[in-house]
C-alpha cells in the first residue's frame, strides 16, 4: 500500500498535468479524525440535490417522528384531566385526535379509580404506534423510488451491495436518506461498531453466487462482477470524543481500523474457503452522524484501502456548489477519481454516485435540521431486537439489537439499556423493546420457529433485566413477519394489555 | 401413496411370479413398533460379516471402554491408601499403571492433607481420558477404511449423504459401526429426537450445491446426483416403552412419523427456495439400540416413503445366514427390492450396501455383546456441548448437546443433566461437560470467535446450574480445534487444576 506521504506526492505530480482545482476541495485530513469539515452555510440548494425527494422524505420524517412526539404531551394532557367528570371520553376523544387511535378502556377505567399507570399507558402507545408505522411502510413506501439501481451496480461491476452500519441509531437512515439507495435493492445488517459476522456473511456471499449459477439471479456467474461489501462506521464532528462509536471508545481512527480489518478479514475468509480467484470487493464509508457528511475511502483494485485516503463529501459540495449541475456533476466524478487510484471505472462510478447521491442528504440536514442535527447523541425512541426490521430507514428512532440470542448479545442489549435507562427510565418511563424474528413462510415451520424465538428473547430479556421488568420499566413486544411474502408485521402479544394487542389486530 | 392393504396385495401378487421365500423374512411389523425381531443364536458369523473389521473395531472401543472404565476403580484404590507411608509414589504408580498418566502433584498434596477430593480428581482423570482418546482418534483412526465410499455413493446418484442421528448416546457410533461408513465421507449432525435444524440444512445444501457448480467438488452439477437427506430415529426392542426415544415419549411411531415429517419439510423447503427443480431425496432408517438392528423405510423416486413398509436387516441376517457370500447378497438385494417400491436402482444399491453393513454389527453385538447390549439404557460417560464431537463414534460414550448457546439448549441440556444426576451425581460424582466448539483455520479471527463460544457457553452453563457447579459436582473442559486443518483438540482451560491442564499441553 503506498504510504501516505508517497500518495500525495504522486497526487502533486498529477496535479501539475492538469489544471489545478481549488485546493480546499481536494484537501483532506491528515488521518480520519481531528479535522471538523467546512460548514455549509447556503440557503441555495446544491445543483445536483434532488429537491423533490427531499421534500417527500421529510414529510415521511415528519409524519413518523410526530406521532412517537406526540406520545408524552398526549398522555400527559390526559393524565391531568382524569378527575374531571366525563373523562373517559374526553380522555378518548384527546388520544384520538392526537395519536389517531384509541386507549383501552380498562386503562381508563383504571386512571378513573385512581391508578392512572404513566408506565403501561407510555409503553402501550408506543406500540400502538410502531406498529402503525410499520404497516405504513410495508403497505407500500418505497422512500427511494430508484429501479435502475440494479442494473446501475451491475454496470459498475457488483451484483450485489451488501452494508453493515454500526447498529446505532444515528445511523439507521444511511440506505434511504444519507446515501439515497432503494433499501430493497441493498442488504443492510447493522453490528454495533459495524462489526459484522464473518461466518453469516460468508454464508450470505455463498448463497448469492449459487443463485447466480443455478438461476441466473441478479446475473448469470460467468460475468465479470463481485459482491460488493460495504462497511459504514462513525463519527461526531461536533463533539468527536464523546459521540462518536461507542463499541470504539467513540475513537474514530479505532472505528475505521475496524472496519477495514474486518472488511479484509471477510474477503480472506472467501479467497481461503474457496478456489479458484474467489473473493468479494470492498468499500469503507465514514459517516458524521452530526451532518450527515460522508467520507469514502476507495478500494483499489486489488482491495487496498488507504485510511488516510478519502472523499470527503462536504468539501465537494462547497466545490460545486456555484456551478450547474453538468459542471458539477463532471468536477465530483474528478474529484473521486482524484481519490481513487488503482480503482476500477465501475467503483468510480458508483463512489461518484453515491457522493452524488449524499448530497441532497447535505441539503436535507441543512435546509430541515438547520445544518446540523440538535439531537447529536442518542435520542432512539425504541430498543428493536431480533432479526428484521427493515422498515427503519429512519435516523434515531431505534437503537438496534440484531441478534438471535440474549446470551450472544448481552453486550449490545446492555448498551442499549443503558442508553434507555438515561432517555427513560430517569423520567420515569419504561423501556420499550420490540423482539422480532422475520421469517421466510414458504419454508415449513419457520413461522413457529419465529414464535418461539420470540418466546425465548422475551423469557431471557426479562431474566436478564428483572428489577426493570418487575417495576414496570421495561416492556416488551412479539412481532414476527414473513419476509418472503413482504407481507405486514404479526403482532403476537405485548407485556402491557395482552389481550387489548392481542384482540386488536 | 399406497395403503399398507394395497402394498401388501402387490407385494403378494408379485410373490407368484418368482419362487417363495421364507415367510419370516419377508413379513414385516403392520406398524413401526409392537414387534420384537427375532433373535439371532447362532455363534456362528454372517457369510457378508467382514470378520477382520469386527476384530479391529472392537479392539478400538475396548482400548477407550477400558480407559474410561478404569477411573473410579483407580481413584478408589488411591482414595483407599491416602493414609498410608509413601503415599505420593505409591498413588502416582497405580494411576500411571491403571490410566496412562499422572495425577497432578497438588492434588495428591490435598489428599495427604486429609482432603483426597473424589469429585475433582475424577472429573480431571475424565478430562485427561477423553483428551487422550481425542488425540489418539485424529492423529490417524480411520475406524472404516472405505475409499470407495465416495464413488460408490455418486454412482448411486448422491453425491452427499447428511444423517441426522438422534443426538442419544446410544446412537453416537451409527457411522461407524451400525452403518460401517468411512466417517469423512458422511456428514453427521445430530439432534435430541433427530429433529434437525431446517434453515441450517438449507444452508448446508445451498453450500453443497454450490461447490459442485463452483469447484466441481465432489462432482460437477451438471451430473444427474442429489444430496441425500438421512434420518435415524430408535427404539428399544426389550424396553419400548421405556428405554426408546426420550424426545418423543418413547413412542417409536411417533419418532418415526416426525423424522419422516422433518424430512419432508426439508425437501419442502429446498423446492421452495429454489426454482427449476431444485429437491432432496430422502432416506429414513429406524436403529433397535438394544441390538442395532435397522429397518430402512426406502423412499421412492418422488421422496414418498411408507413408515409401515421397512426391510429389517434381523430378518434379512436370519434368512441368508446359512448362505453362501453370493447367494447372500443376491437374496438381501431381492428382498431390498421386495421393499422399495417406485425407488430408483441406485437407492436400491445404497440400501443394500447399508443392510449388508449391518449385519457385520449383528455379529458385532452378538459376539462383543451377547446379542444385546447390557446397557440398554443410558449410560454414557460425560455430556459433549457446543459443535464438533467427530471423534466419537462410540456407543453411550457422550450425551450430545450440540449447539450455539445454553439459551436455545436448555431442553437438551436439561434432559443430559438429568441423565447424569441419575448415573453421577447420586454416587457423589460431578457430571464432567466438554464445551468444544470447531472452527475454520484459515478464515480470520474464527478462533478468537471460538474461544469466546467456549467462555460464553461455560459462563451460562454454571449460571444455570449453580448449585451442581458450587458442590463441585459440575466440572467442565474447554476445548476447540481446527477442523479445517484437521488437528487434533486445543484444551484452553478447565474448572479443576485449571493450571495443571493447561500447563499438560
Amino acid at each position: 500500500m503506498l504510504s501516505n506521504r508517497h500518495r500525495t506526492a504522486s497526487n502533486a505530480r498529477r496535479a501539475r498535468t492538469r489544471p489545478p482545482a481549488p485546493r480546499r476541495a481536494t484537501v483532506h485530513a491528515d488521518t480520519v479524525s481531528g479535522v471538523r469539515p467546512p460548514a455549509i452555510t447556503t440557503t441555495q440548494l446544491h445543483p445536483l440535490t434532488d429537491r423533490e425527494q427531499n421534500q417527500r422524505l421529510y414529510a415521511y420524517e415528519q409524519r413518523v417522528r410526530s406521532a412517537f412526539d406526540a406520545i408524552v404531551p398526549t398522555l400527559k394532557r390526559v393524565e391531568a384531566i382524569q378527575q374531571k367528570d366525563g373523562f373517559e371520553p374526553m380522555a378518548q376523544a384527546i388520544v384520538q385526535q392526537s395519536l389517531g387511535f384509541e386507549l383501552p378502556n380498562e386503562t381508563l377505567a383504571e386512571a378513573m379509580a385512581g391508578g392512572f399507570d404513566m408506565r403501561k399507558l407510555f409503553a402501550w402507545a408506543m406500540f400502538e404506534t410502531y406498529q402503525r408505522f410499520s404497516d405504513d411502510f410495508f403497505s407500500g413506501n418505497n422512500l427511494i423510488d430508484d429501479q435502475t439501481f440494479q442494473s446501475f451496480l451491475i454496470d459498475c461491476g457488483f451484483h450485489t451491495m451488501d452494508v453493515s452500519p454500526c447498529a446505532d441509531g444515528r445511523l439507521a437512515h444511511v440506505i434511504s436518506y444519507v446515501l439515497r439507495l432503494p433499501y430493497r435493492e441493498v442488504r443492510r445488517k447493522s453490528y454495533a461498531g459495524a462489526m459484522f459476522d464473518i461466518e453469516n456473511s460468508v454464508e450470505k456471499w455463498t448463497e448469492t453466487e449459487f443463485l447466480r449459477f443455478r438461476e441466473g439471479r441478479p446475473n448469470h456467474a460467468d460475468e465479470a462482477t463481485r459482491y460488493l461489501k460495504t462497511v459504514v462506521y462513525h463519527f461526531s464532528s461536533s463533539d468527536p470524543d464523546h459521540q462518536g462509536c461507542a463499541a470504539h471508545g467513540s475513537d474514530t481512527n479505532k472505528a475505521a481500523q475496524a472496519g477495514l480489518d474486518r472488511l479484509h478479514a471477510f474477503q480472506q475468509a472467501v479467497e481461503n474457503t474457496f478456489c479458484c480467484g474467489a473473493s468479494i470487493d470492498l468499500l469503507l464509508i465514514g459517516l458524521d452522524t452530526d451532518t450527515d457528511t460522508i467520507r469514502v475511502h476507495v478500494s483499489a483494485e486489488d482491495g487496498t484501502i488507504d485510511l488516510r485516503n478519502y472523499i470527503d463529501s462536504s468539501y465537494v459540495y462547497l466545490e460545486t456548489m456555484n456551478m450547474n449541475a453538468a459542471q458539477a456533476a463532471s468536477v465530483l466524478e474528478a474529484r473521486v477519481r482524484d481519490h481513487s487510484e488503482g480503482a476500477t471505472e465501475g467503483m468510480i462510478k458508483l463512489v461518484s454516485r453515491l457522493i452524488t447521491n449524499n448530497l441532497s442528504q447535505l441539503d436535507y440536514v441543512n435546509e430541515f435540521n438547520n445544518r446540523r442535527y440538535a439531537d447529536i447523541g442518542h435520542a432512539e425512541r425504541f430498543i428493536g431486537a431480533g432479526i428484521g426490521f427493515e422498515e427503519i430507514q429512519l435516523r434515531n428512532l431505534t437503537y438496534f439489537a440484531y441478534m438471535n440470542t440474549v446470551e450472544e448479545a448481552t453486550a449490545d442489549l446492555d448498551v442499549g439499556v443503558k442508553i434507555f435507562t438515561g432517555l427513560n427510565v430517569t423520567h420515569g418511563l419504561p423501556i420499550p423493546v420490540v423482539i422480532r424474528f422475520d421469517y421466510h413462510g414458504h419454508v415449513p415451520g419457520a413461522r413457529d420457529r419465529a414464535e418461539a424465538n420470540c418466546k425465548r428473547v422475551a423469557d431471557a430479556l426479562r431474566a436478564r433485566y428483572s428489577e426493570l421488568a418487575q417495576d414496570g420499566l421495561l416492556h416488551t413486544l412479539l412481532a414476527i413477519r414473513d419476509c418472503a411474502a413482504g407481507e405486514t408485521i404479526e403482532v403476537l402479544e405485548s407485556s402491557v394489555f395482552a389481550k387489548s394487542i392481542a384482540g386488536a389486530h
